[in-house]
């Protein structure tokens, strides 16, 4: 038992913000037992993985290490965290636990790669624990931005690991457990070896906003509006959508829900018991036929997300329904960096419309879910860990905590994804590298992000694609001219004559003067055939296209 | 005389931020005779113009009444405002207007293009005028974030529009001619008929700072950091690259520029007299022997473009200079929406190096260049137009530019790009819609944005690329099988058989039963392939790719 061992390894999250993926494990050195805390997604952007669905950790280390796999626990029900259980449940073959509302949002997505509901068993919070190998395992309430988030409390044979998941210190967060520090004392009391701590808003220097101080605003305004009301925030953000329905309930106006996100976490709120007295709801169809000065939608989109709600309504009918001069459209929410553009796009569209928006550029009608960097002084002061592991961050987000961490006089230790720490001796030591990345979800297919497909997808977009099709007869003599079809690019450059025609002259002249060793070799003709076609373009319009060379033999 | 009219028409910048082009007439409808203000430039991006060089403004309306065009005015040398010169000069063929410092620029600019320096003619300030055609045009001081920007003063036998081009009200800019109300007043004081004015600002409430409030923080920053610093803002802002050039200088550090652009900006702020005391610069071969502690780095690159200064220190050595652990890198920028992942990479691969990075989330480290919505409303006051036409805004800013004038009690209106607004009434009239749009540099070639290039382009980065090849003999019959080539899809789907191959098994099975009449027709040939290969992708890899159909028949 002696050389057994105590690691935490990052596979996703540690590096980035989203698509968290963290294990733990406990044993001799590469037979650790292992546990899974959280399976989340990321999502693709234009930039750097166009046309991909999906991302999700890269769990190729644990595929290999499957059987030593206990459990997998899943700290809430954000897509980051359990956005990627479907896609890796077979290949992980450990049963997942999660808390009532979390588990529901699981079964949700395992029933679409038609999983048994069975797979995700309920827990309940703290002082329930779960067995899993060498590890006990316990939710601990804290609050967050979603119903049920919890920290969880992992004791080993080497001492007691918190895992907080994402959280702020939110005393009235009005939908699901308060942070509640005496409980988190008591919990830490015995002594914790490390505190592995979410550190994404470490650089927000002020304490965080409870989120019961959006409601007031949110009530003005909505009391003030004159026309039709739409708000839109974050689907999962169940306190949220019920600050806004109450807001319009108050102000006597139907609420109607718009986007199958939203009613999907609103109806798993209500079913699990975690959300009382929501307002009344109509559909849609009825709601265009309420005079719309007491109507409120509230809507999904609040990224911009061109086939939410709110892009459909930007853009004209959705539902039956249309935005008018005077209405008002609030942004319950902040924009996530990377998205600015579509939500920017939507703003302008409303605008056309006559439609006077309102976002949170004023700081008052949105909180974040997520602590700052006074309350994580208060988490560390509260739980006095040994060590503290930041997770849940871009590089500069952990580093900073680590900073914070030693400001205070403890231990940090800045460990990114693929880097296994030992958490067993006195002071936090990497143990090993393991080569981690991302699997794209493409298609129906997963692919890994360095595969060169998505790279081959980026050329062609900048640089647009030519096809080039050769045909020899059995001498290796060109049957006829060569021919080429070009996609994404201009049809005349330079010369003023089709960029088709002069690349097919072109191949042609070299056809004709090419040795018979060249035409003999199907590579070294395609790649010379290739060359020729970059440069006459790089000459003609100035981009080096990708290219397809199909050399058919006639035999 | 009593039927001409003065005219209004913006062809870029209405509606958006960037890509500044505006024209007004003056004469019998359809025979104004024209000048142009600005012709600036917009930056592609992946999301909408991958492989994309620059985007210009679409001048096609000009092209065509290219005889009726007298000059081009260009208020400064922002790339938004004077980045188009060069590429639209040959189909423009009119004089270009410009201070000095915006002069020495665009000659820069058109000189890339062979086009001779005496294209542009230098001007001095009001109250020098030029005459173009019916107008008097005069460049009016006003200070904004780069030297000698100027409004123009325009002097039509309707009356004097004011131009504002960009700009602050800075009573202290550092460099260029401060925000002097008296001149404005007095210019104003024979009436004005219409305000054309920067609109960007008119959601930020307070007023904007002084470009001289930023210099304390800085030099704090700089004597307080132990070793290297690197200061990044925009190249052309020559008053902040003063202003972190004199907080090294006067924290004992040795400054060196780097990153072509700021060089150019700086060279042609010297060599046009705006700039004046620039502390002592190094090069980059004499930076690097001199000891970290005593060198400050300014260099390009604040938006995190990848080939820029900025990126390439965060990505390692630059002109055999490397960042280093405890080394302080400071954006003395903002991020332009849009921007924030580059920004935000580079900043992370800075904390990967241990260097701390220092923005602008404090406020202290940068102001911005224009007039906020205070500001808006005294330059109302002071130059007391009939009509505020907003320009230079995205239409959420316009609109809110409009009503702001509204509240002051001023007529203002809402004019996008296309179009064309009479200002000789009493009140302003929308008289024509001009097709209008944007024109992209790609490669060397100017296409249209909506020519379906670069639609093609996204296609094949959302969906991939397959070539299909068929070859018929004299009888139309296939000769051999048909052959798949795919690039940016996986090679493997849903039936572990490879793709390509059951890609070829289901083209040649519908090849070996297709009519005759099909065979015959190339076309109905190529579209019944294309459906097959989308057909057979979206079962086995839950994607539908572009597709190429080459049919050679052997005749």
């Amino acid at each position: 038992m002696s050389t057994s061992r105590l690691i935490y390894l990052p596979l996703g999250g540690a590096g980035e913000i989203g698509m968290n993926c963290y294990v733990y494990g406990y044993g001799q050195p590469g037979e650790e037992r292992l546990i899974v805390v959280d399976l989340g997604v990321t999502f693709p952007d234009m930039d750097g993985s166009p046309g991909v669905d999906l991302i999700l950790p890269d769990i190729g280390w644990l595929k290999q290490n499957k059987a030593r796999i206990e459990a997998v626990f899943i700290t809430h029900a954000h897509e980051d965290h359990v956005g990627a259980v479907g896609h890796t449940y077979a290949d992980l073959g450990a049963p997942i636990y999660a808390r009532a509302f979390t588990a529901n949002i699981a079964r949700g997505k395992l029933s679409e790669y038609g999983i048994e509901p069975g797979a995700v068993q309920t827990c309940s919070a703290y002082p329930e624990t779960v067995t899993a190998g060498p590890f006990t395992v316990s939710f601990l309430p804290i609050s967050h931005s979603i119903p049920e988030s919890s920290a969880l409390v992992i004791d080993s044979p080497d001492g007691r690991v918190i895992h907080t998941g994402d959280f702020k210190l939110d005393t009235s967060p009005l939908v699901g457990e308060p942070w509640d520090p005496e409980l988190w004392a008591e919990v830490s009391k015995g002594g914790v070896k490390a505190l592995v701590c979410d550190s994404t808003n470490v650089f927000s220097h002020t304490p965080g906003r409870s989120e019961a101080s959006v409601g007031p605003a949110v009530e003005k305004l909505v009391a003030e509006a004159k026309q039709m009301v739409v708000a839109t925030t974050f689907a999962s953000n169940v306190a949220r959508v019920k600050t806004l329905a109450e807001a319009g309930e108050r102000a006597g106006r139907s609420i109607c829900l718009m986007g199958r996100a939203m009613r999907r976490m609103i109806e798993a709120s209500v079913e699990t018991g975690v959300l009382k007295g929501f307002p009344k709801v109509i559909g849609p169809e009825d709601a265009s036929q309420i005079p719309r000065e007491n109507l409120m939608l509230l809507v999904t989109g609040s990224q911009g997300e061109r086939r939410a709600a709110s892009a459909q309504l930007a853009r004209g009918k959705y539902h039956g329904i249309e935005m008018q001069e005077g209405d008002l459209f609030l942004f319950s929410s902040k924009t996530i960096p990377g998205n600015e553009r579509g939500v920017i796009r939507i703003i302008n569209q409303f605008s056309e419309q006559g439609v006077d928006v309102v976002d949170d550029s004023s700081g008052e009608y949105h909180v974040s879910g997520h602590a700052n960097r006074p309350d994580l002084v208060t988490m560390q002061e509260v739980v006095n860990p040994q060590i503290v592991v930041p997770m849940h961050g871009e590089h500069r987000h952990l580093r900073e905590h680590v900073k914070l961490a030693g400001e205070k006089g403890r231990k940090g230790v800045l460990a990114v994804n693929g880097m296994m720490v030992s958490l067993s001796g006195n002071a936090p030591e990497v143990v090993d590298y393991i080569e981690t990345g991302r699997t794209y979800l493409d298609g129906s297919v997963q692919i890994g992000a360095l595969d060169g497909i998505v790279r081959d997808r980026i050329r062609m977009a900048l640089n647009g694609h030519v096809t080039v099709t050769v045909i020899l007869d059995e001498e290796d003599e060109p049957l006829g001219d060569p021919w080429c079809d070009i996609k994404g690019l201009p049809e005349t450059g330079r010369s003023r004559a089709g960029l088709v025609e002069v690349l097919e002259a072109d191949l042609g002249q070299f056809l004709g003067r090419a040795k018979a060793k060249t035409m003999r070799d199907d590579a070294k003709l395609e790649d010379e055939l290739t060359r020729i076609v970059r440069q006459t373009s790089q000459n003609e319009i100035g981009k080096k296209p990708e290219v397809t060379v199909v050399v058919s033999r006639l035999t």
